[in-house]
């Protein structure tokens, strides 16, 4: 009997605890009930974010809280610059680009993190660009990026730095205010542990601020609305109260476990993944690799051959590559629920396939690799 | 044992078969799969919009898909007509006064049905007028709107008609087609029988003509984009898994019933609760009533009162008024998975808490009177 299992970066399966959460009856959101609910929703969503700021959770895909930020950020004409280095770089430049922003593109290579140095001689150069636009983990490319120096850059010349978590939150290391990110956007269905539907947007004081100024027309993600409904623990229009609900029994699992220990588990097991992929003789696509998702790159195998004999030999769903590295690597998730076991068994799955396309693997070796590396690393 | 119950009209409560679906296993947005789920959707909406126009499904409250009809529909400066008889219809005004739109508000007597003469008087006064916003049921009066009649209206004018029928879809008649709807919206938490959380939209021809001349930013609810991905049983951005599978249940069970079949049962349930609210004391709010949510004048008596021992004394939630009607009334709502036997439920409690007010009951008597106008209307 084959367990199906999701091994992609979003959906990512689901805890128990939110499942159990979800098939529960309806409570009204006016309610002092409710509100209970969201205060400890709130207090848990300061703690993944590593922030005092307010975290207002919207019901939406990440998509909608990336293009609240825009919308409620900018005006019309404001420069910004945008670091593009894969397929959700891309999502924040479409996104500057539909607001008529005076976007600067800044294209790096996919799979590596932006340069300091670079991005310090383009705001020499764009002396009036109000807000940087990157990312935490570029998923498209399992690439983690700089974000501590990326915000003691923003932070000397005053420039908004805001940042898409959606994928990293939870796994890749974020300090929000201890590295003075402005904003961070992300989504409930990765390192959170539950179905989309719910996103969330956290906002300095640098970044309520700019609220005051912005001139975009909008009205579902007003952002100064929801910001007066959360200090009630509130929100403007009807939340989606089942996945709210849900939402604080995922907060207190990671609370429980602890967010520092939780980085360095998915760090360990991206590293190991990395060395028993080898292994099984991909390559290792990402110059600075994320601990939330992994890219293999499959050489002169068949991606999407790959892929599809995961999922019907062994029911695991594993991902491709988007845009121009589709057909280049696979992607494997270590996010939210998934951990080292469930890794180890889509290895173990990974050795059948890989040999099933003619290749000549040890069995087991990538499983005692991954072993290895990972109960090593545990024990220092 | 109390069994704590939602008769507000949304959230509303949850068929057994939702609560079922949302607690199963993520399944991943891009899969066949998953397109297969969507498609069956996609049809068992058109079923219940009684349409043959795409009704798409975006992931926000009900807000969210009323915002996309404005930012997608027309363009800054436009001269629109707003219907405004109640909070929702002011959430309209409110809305397309955010996107600088030339509003026409036409403030008719809370409660009243909007008259077809005014209509057309105003459309003649303002004859650059490019599309009037109403609502299928004015969920703050209980009031139901005369759609049928302010269609024909706006046919004869090529006037584009978008109607909000969020708490009215499924429990009042709405023949989008045959009275020629443009635009209808609606959300997941009222006659679907699902949490918050989805929302949709159906575009006729015409509004999708307007689709190509409309000029606000936008990206999330870009719903150009969204009907390339809807011809493809796809969603732009993730989707709301969870939610959409449940969907696909809550469709399938309103299928089976009939829609004309649970239009008159509720309509049936509306006059019978109306009646035996009447020999409770209570007076009718509503001069156009809603079949999706009964509204109850309390007179003499006090509303939060009321409101507050049905759920500490019985755990049955009802609702009170908003803005002006704030203390004037009550409000039982009747819609997705209520049935008869609630209402009669939430009449007994009623009996006894109206009792406890000082007020002389007969007891049982407001249970004759809406078994006799139930059964005998279900009967005939």
């Amino acid at each position: 009997m084959k367990h199906p299992f999701l091994m992609t970066p979003g959906p990512s399966p689901l805890a128990p605890e939110v499942k159990q959460a979800l098939s529960k009856d309806i409570i009204h959101h006016r309610t002092a009930e409710f509100r209970s609910i969201l205060k400890e929703v709130h207090s848990g969503l300061k703690y993944v974010f590593q922030t005092q700021n307010p975290v207002l959770v919207l019901s939406s895909s990440g998509t909608g809280a990336m293009e609240a930020a825009v919308a409620n950020l900018l005006s019309r004409n404001d420069k910004i610059l945008v670091v593009v280095g894969g397929k959700f770089g891309q999502r924040w430049q479409e996104i500057c680009q539909s607001y008529s922003l005076n976007v600067v593109s800044w294209e790096i290579e996919w799979g590596s993190s932006p340069s300091v140095i670079e991005l310090e001689n383009l705001l020499d150069k764009h002396s009036d660009i109000k807000a940087v636009f990157t990312t935490l983990c570029e998923t498209s490319t399992a690439t983690v990026y700089d974000i501590e120096a990326t915000a003691k850059v923003c932070r000397q010349r005053d420039i908004l730095l805001i940042v898409d978590a959606i994928s990293g939150l939870g796994s890749d290391v974020l300090k929000t205010d201890e590295w003075g990110v402005d904003v961070v956007v992300a989504g409930s269905q990765k390192g959170l542990m539950l179905p989309p539907g719910l996103s969330f947007i956290s906002l300095s004081p640098k970044a309520q601020a700019a609220l005051e100024t912005s001139n975009f027309p909008h009205y579902y993600f007003d952002l100064k609305k929801a910001l007066k409904s959360y200090a009630k623990d509130d929100t403007p229009y009807t939340a989606s109260v089942s996945l709210v609900i849900a939402l604080r029994e995922a907060l207190k699992l990671i609370k429980n476990e602890g967010i520092e220990k939780r980085w360095e588990d998915f760090s360990r097991i991206g590293e190991a993944l990395r060395r028993a992929l080898e292994t099984l003789g991909f390559g290792i696509f990402s110059r600075s690799p994320s601990a939330s998702v992994t890219a293999g790159e499959v050489k002169s195998m068949d991606a999407s051959l790959i892929i599809k004999k995961m999922a019907s030999d062994f029911g695991i769903t594993i991902a491709g590559g988007q845009a121009e590295l589709k057909g280049k690597i696979i992607r494997i998730a270590h996010m939210g629920y998934i951990n080292a076991s469930d890794v180890l068994t889509c290895l173990a799955a990974l050795e059948e396939v890989v040999q099933s396309l003619g290749k000549n693997i040890e069995r087991g070796k990538s499983l005692k690799t991954f072993q290895e590396a990972y109960c090593v690393q545990n024990s220092n």
